[in-house]
This record gives structure tokens, sequence and C-alpha cells, in this order.
């Protein structure tokens, strides 16, 4: 029926129904940021139900027989351009994932997380595991399932890793983390000797609305277009994106924990420069969305850690920040402050936890991950080893399954291989980084004199520019000369390091 | 076909269908609102195919073959609830009506609003109605073509009126806008002789905050619901639902114009009362939204100026205001107040009239809508029409186009036959809120001590929780034991400014 079609024709009803398809997606996210940062408590459930059917027509589109006809036959058409090709081959990936599975099996897994958030929810109020377990069990029954309908060759929660990261698979993330297992401890260890640094003068008193004022100075600074986008305070801070031309942030303000704000409003300026990045041209097709889970988290933790953490941007940022909180750091000299906020401790939660000790709690979400998912762990045994792995890696023991087991809500929305991506975002952004000190010369002295844009436009060239084209292991060859590595993320430590805990 | 279906399977049928379509409808709203109130600039062209996406997909659902059927065989059944048959009467006119357009037409007007839009924007940069004319005229031309295709026994002008005002004619509103005509003047005339009101006080310097909080603090004793709402900042003042329990306003503030803020929010407000009082349980049906344009705002011009304007309203509230502006008060009564906030002046532009003059800003567009669409006016002419109009009815000259027919959106947008219920609104208002004296005893009282509560709840078993039920003029009969009518308007402002003027 195609027959009498050009490749041209074809290729416009491709787009119609994918960008189509994508004005839906772009209006549920914005219905999703008014839900966090906006909306009356009582909307609650017609916002539900308005995002629930904006999903299944968004759904139904991107499944529908019409749409994949006209894939398959422009799969087999040789007169596409590179670009063309490439968004066809990624659309007819993702039709077919969507594909496998049933309707009904997508309803119950939608129902199940609602359950199981519910319960979840319950468990942290009465802070036991206890009541979240049962409900935990049928979400991971109902993901062994979602594996076995996706298929895999080697490792079942393979099949699930794909889903985030396409391409991962346990046999090349095992040998990353078998790294982080092999040579953190010893840095670890020689930080745990050494005198400690500090970072007292990180909890005193800092009015919100200076500290307001300071992030929207730094994302000026580092390119972000309040033109294309605007900051707002939500619960937990994340980045949405509507349009390469309007893509939001949000931040959390504490007035007795500066870090809260920083370095929330940096990390998201970062996922918010890669969105803004994006090739308006390709909206709502493949090449105009990022490349992947760990690509994007490679562009947050950059400019959060690799620039944001780092001793240049504070040369140029300290006297700013001083400048609204003169009191308060009046005591504190550069050094300190570099110092002191870059304090290394082990600690119980995640999302609170420093650059190093980090990776433990990823590595254990990811080995927990692993073995649920291949049965060597069962449910009812979660949190007693969610407890023997923090004791294991980072010698501390969660008092509670709040401080535990409980803390992340991603299981309980069914995102199992999903952290690993965290880890993985880290590595890339310090092969990135260290690529970019060898092709920008003078790239630190531009970071200590305020200037950002060098280093923008070079992500924006090598990375943000190709969308989903590559995937994030070949991206990441092609512009390093290297696949994923944990070694430039080590050097980046043990020099960073070294000099703020005065290491041999 | 649906023979074998009970009328309870198929009125689920219905009720998904049209409650879906909602869903879409009220994305929608919530874009648009972004839109109008938090959208950085370079969203436009992205948001604006967003909007036409979901408006496309709304539409194809609720013109379906698939719900004509369910409508056309439920409207034959006769086992249905009374709500239940007056949601299908209901959902089967609007589905007649939207089927007398065909969708090229549809496209033609969509592209047609879109380039008169920006020739009125033009226009009014180069204070030129000669740019506008020819987009003005390709739209009359297909309104009255759309006239055509919805059909009407008297007057072309019927067949766009009942789009805003479902059984309003040209027959039912020329003897009121006659009344208008013969009675307003002559209160007029005397109020021109009588001793001028003083308002000098308007314009002193109000900061915005405060103004602000006054604002929250009215909207809260009203009884606005800020669980199912929130006021936000945009250029022109609007009311918007996601549902009946997300309820959003927006106000503007001008520091050297308090009423500017003040009537923006106690009028939005009223539209926000009835919205949030609509049945929740009929979310999506017409039974679960307003009667028509001028019910709503009859809702909010009750608020605003009959409760809001009134000396009973500030004997509560002109406390609490003194409280914000001590200084610029100091020196103004009680009664210096609400004679200021009160004073009538002709003036050139509508939106910034006073409660008697407005109804000539009307009536003067009325009749140029009605002279356009029975070709007794040619485009061409309209500017000085326009100007004649004004000279005759309240005997100014507009100085430039921009400050006369330039002035409003409506044509731009293709809405002829959308400013009579800005006066109808006023006139039912009046009409209620005699009602409501008569049936509440000792309700002035009550807006004397702050509470407002019994008025609400009056309006809300009269009035909101009908939804589309009744017909303006059939509610109005039902509550007040006449249809519209003019005396009520005109009477409760004898009364009005006669004291405010010291007429005899």
């Amino acid at each position: 029926m195609f027959i009498d079609k050009s490749s041209k024709e074809l290729y416009e009803e491709y787009k119609d129904i994918a960008q189509k398809a994508a004005d839906l997606y772009y209006a549920s996210a914005v219905l999703g940021w008014d839900q966090e940062v906006f909306m009356p408590p009582k909307g609650f459930p017609y916002r539900g139900r308005q995002l629930a059917t904006l999903a299944s027509l968004a759904h139904e589109m991107m499944t529908s027989e019409s749409y994949g006809n006209v894939l398959e036959e422009l799969s087999g058409r040789n007169d596409l351009s590179e670009n063309e090709a490439a968004n066809i081959r990624l659309s007819l990936e993702d039709f077919e994932k969507k594909k496998k599975l049933s309707s009904s099996f997508v309803n119950k897994l939608t129902q199940q997380v609602s359950s199981s958030y519910d319960a979840w929810i319950k468990s942290r109020k009465e802070n036991s595991y206890k009541v979240y377990e049962p409900e935990l069990t049928k979400m991971i029954e109902l993901k062994l399932q979602q594996a076995d309908m996706y298929g895999y060759e080697g490792n079942s929660y393979d099949a699930l890793l794909d889903e985030y990261e396409k391409g991962a698979t346990v046999a090349m993330l095992d040998p990353v983390f078998e790294q982080v297992k092999n040579e953190l401890p010893s840095l670890l260890e020689q930080i745990s000797n050494a005198e400690q640094v500090d970072d007292a003068f990180m909890n005193l008193f800092y009015a919100k609305d200076k500290q307001w004022d300071f992030s929207i100075d730094v994302l000026k600074k580092i390119g972000y277009d309040f033109d294309a986008g605007r900051q707002d305070i939500s619960e937990h801070p994340f980045t949405t994106s509507f349009a390469p031309e309007d893509v939001r942030v949000t931040t959390r303000v504490s007035e007795h924990d500066f870090a809260s704000l920083l370095w929330s409003s940096i990390h998201e300026g970062g996922h918010a420069l890669y969105e803004q990045g994006l090739p308006s041209e390709q909206y709502g097709l493949p090449l105009g969305e990022a490349a992947s889970l760990a690509v994007h988290e490679s562009q947050s933790r950059l400019w959060e850690n690799n620039v944001g953490r780092g001793i240049h941007f504070w040369q140029h940022f300290y006297p700013v920040l001083k400048g609204y909180f003169s009191e308060q750091l009046n005591d504190v000299t550069l050094d300190g402050f570099y110092k002191g906020m870059n304090k290394v401790q082990p600690s119980l939660i995640r999302t609170e936890s420093d650059e190093l000790t980090y990776h433990f709690h990823v590595l254990i979400r990811y080995e927990i991950e692993k073995a649920l998912l291949n049965k060597e762990l069962q449910p009812k045994d979660l949190a007693s080893a969610w407890n023997s792995q923090y004791e294991k890696y980072l010698n501390i023991t969660p008092p509670d399954d709040k401080q535990g087991v409980l803390q992340d809500v991603h299981w309980a929305h069914g995102s199992f291989g999903y952290f690993p991506t965290y880890s993985l975002g880290s590595f890339y952004a310090a092969q990135y980084y260290e690529q970019a000190k060898k092709e920008l010369s003078g790239l630190e002295s531009q970071l200590s004199a305020g200037e950002y844009g060098k280093l923008l436009t070079w992500l924006r060239g090598k990375i943000h520019v190709h969308g989903r084209k590559y995937r994030s292991n070949e991206l990441c060859k092609s512009i390093t000369g290297e696949g994923l590595s944990f070694s430039a993320f080590m050097k980046y430590a043990q020099e960073k390091y070294s000099f703020i805990y005065n290491l041999d």
C-alpha cells in the first residue's frame, strides 16, 4: 500500500505521527511540572486521570499498526538521509519494544505502580519495610515477566537495564563496578585516616532569597537560557522539558543547609543545558531526544561535580557568594570553603552523599537488583540484605528502614535498572571532562575567570547536537577514544582528594 | 448495533468518551494558563503546536461517528435519570452543532484567527485600523458562512449569538438594549450635572505586595478555596478551570491604580466561585459545566459590583484595607472611599469603565456586530462608525484607533456575539442579587459583618449546582420568577448612584 509513495512523503507521515505523540508527551510534562510545583492539593485526582488519558492516547499512536507500517516501509528504503535513517531505525526499535508488552500487562503494571507507591508511602510513615514487602514482591514478579517479554541473552536483569540504558548489560557493568570495589576503598581509607576538613559553615543560616539569587547568577553564567526556561521550587528537584526551548528546572532551599539549593541548582542546570542544546529541528523525533539516562546524568554531574565542586569554579564564584553572605563566610577562606564543601564522609542517604561514597550507594542497589532479578535474594530478606551491604561497603548500619531500604522511590515505581545510570553518569562525566581539558587549552583558567561558554559549546558540539543518534558507549568512544571506563573518574578523584586531604 | 446494550452500559460509554475529551480540554487549559502566567518567551511556537494537537484530538473524539451513535441511541431511551437525560440532550445538541461545520471550514477559520490576530497586533502597533481591515473583512465573511452553516430563523447574527449564549436572539436582546438606551442616559445626565466625587486617592502609590495580600484576604473571605485554586499575575486577568477542584485566577497589579488589582481579583474570584461550585461528579459532562457565558458573567459581576462595590462590603473591608494603607487612606472616610471608587465618568476604554457607562460600550459593539452581519455596515466604514457611536452615546471621540475600534481582541479571534453577554451578566446579577436579598433576611448586615457564606450557599444551591441543565433565561425565571430584564439593574443603579451623587 506504500509502493506509490515517495520516501519523502512517507517520512512526512512518520514525522507527523511521532511529533503529535510528542505533543501529548510534552503536554503531560507540563501537567506533571505543574503538579509538583503549583497545583493546589485538591487537584490531584483529576490531574491523575488527565495524565492517564494523555498517556494512553500517546501509547495508542506510538503502537498503532499504521505507524508500524510506515516505519517498516521506511526502514527498507535506501534514499533517506543519514539522520532520517537514524530516526527510523530508532523509532522502529522503540515501536518493536513497546509492542512486546500486551496492553493488559501495561495496565497491570500501571496498577501495581500505584499500589506499590501507596505501600511505600505507608511503610515510610510506619517506618517498617514489612508494610512494603508484599507489594514490592508483586512488583518484582511483574518485572521478571516484563524481562521475559522483552527477552534477553545473558541475564534477565539485562532486559530491564536496557530500558534505561540501551545496550547496557551485566557483562558490561560488572567489570566497572568491580573497579569501584577494588579501587575506591583504599582512597576512602586514606581520607578517613587523614586530618578532617571543616564544613560547619555549610550549616549556618543562609537566607532563602539570597540563596535563590545566587543560584540564578550561577545558572545564567553557565549558559542556562532563561528565555527558554525558568527555575521554581519543588520538594524534589527535577528538570523537565516541554520543547528544546522550554526547559525548566526546580530546586529546593534549606536555610540551614547551604548545599541543598546549591548542588540541586547546578545539577539540574546541567541536565537543562543538555535539553536546551538538543536540535530543535528534530522536535519529537529520536534525534531530538537525549542519548540515554547515563549521558543525561553525565551532563548534570559534569557541571555539578567536575565544574561546580571544583576549585576553578569557585575562584570566580566565591567572591560573588561572599557578596551575598559576607557575615557567614567572613572567616572562611576560598581554600577552606573548597575543602569544606567537598568533605567525604560515609552516610546513610544516597542523595545527600559526597562524590566518592555515592558510588557505594549505587553499587549496593545494583547488586541487590541483580540478586532480586536472579532470585538469589528473596524480597522478604531485602531489608536485612540492605543493612549488611551498608555495613560491608560503608561500615555504617541504618538505624531503621526509613534511613535504609525505604529511602528511594524507584522500586515502587517499577524502576529496576535505573540506579546504575547514576554512577555511569559520573564516570562518563569524568571521561568527558578529561577530554575537554585536552581539547580546550586553558579550560580551567576559563572556569576561574567565570567563562563557561567554550566548555558548553564543546559539549553541545560533541554530545548535545547528536540527540539519540549514538548509544552512550559508542558516543563516549567516538569522543574520547574509549568506551565506558572507571579510570578517568578514579584519576580525577585521586588528584582532587589528595589535595583536599593532604594525602601522599 | 446497540440493541443488546443496557442504557447503563451505553451511558458509561458516553461518559468515557466525553470525559476523555474533557481531559484533553482541561490539559489544554493547563497549557494555556502556563502560557499566560509562566512560560518563557521562546516556548511559544512549540506550545502553539501542542495546543493544536490537543484541540484536534478532542474535536475528533467529540465528532466521531461512534460518539454520535451512542448519543443518538441514548436519546431514544426512556430509562435514564433526569440528569442523565439532560446530559445526553445537551451533548447531542453540541454534537450536532459541531457536525454542521466541515473540518475544512474549521481549519480555514483557525487560520483566519491567526492572520486576523497578527493583523490586529500590527494595527495596534501602527495605530491604524487600515492595517486590520482586510483581515477583519475576511473574518466577517467567514462568520457569515458559519452563520449559514449553523442556520437561523430570524437574523443571521442569531446563529452566532447562540454560540456564546444558547437561545439568545436579536429579538430577545433588542428590547433589553432598547431599555438601556431609554433609561440610562437620564441617570447619567443627572450624575454629570451633580457635584463630582473625588477619586484622586485611587491613584496614590500602593505597594504591590500589600495590594496582593489584601486581594488574598478578600478571596479567602468570600469563600474562594485556595486548596482548590491559586492566584497568579498575568497581563490580562482571567479564570481558568482544570477541574471543579482546581480553578485558578490571575490578576494584575498597578502601583498607581489601586482599582486595577482590586476589581480584577474580585471579578475573577466570582467566576472562580462558580467553577468551584460546579458538581464534581459531573466532571466533563454538560451538567458539570457553567450554564452560559452570561450566567458566568452574572457571578463575577454580582461579586464585583453588587457585593464588592457596595457600601456593606466595605463596612467590613475598609478597616482591613486601611490596615495595609494607613498613610494613603488616612484622610479618606469610608463614605469618601465608597463614593470615590464608584465614580461615574464616560471614558474610551470598555475594560476601565464604570458600572453604568460600561453598558454603552457593550451596546455600541452589539449594534456594530448586528450591522456588520446584516451588511448594513461595511468593514471599510467600521472605524468611523465606531467613533460616531461613541459620540452619540458617550459624547466622547476616540483620538485614535487604538483607543477606539482597535481596543478589543474579540473580533480578531472571530468572537462575534460575545460582547452582549457582558451586559447580560450585569443584568442577571442585579436580578439574582435582588432575589437573594428577598430570600436571605439580613443579607446586607451579613455583608457588613464580613460574612459571605450564606450568599455563596444560596448561589451554589440556586445556580452552581445545576451546571448547564437550564438555559440562562429559563434559570433566571425559575429563580426570580422573571426572565432576563433590565429593570432590576436600573433600580439598583438608581438607588446606588442617587446616594453617591445626592440626586433627588
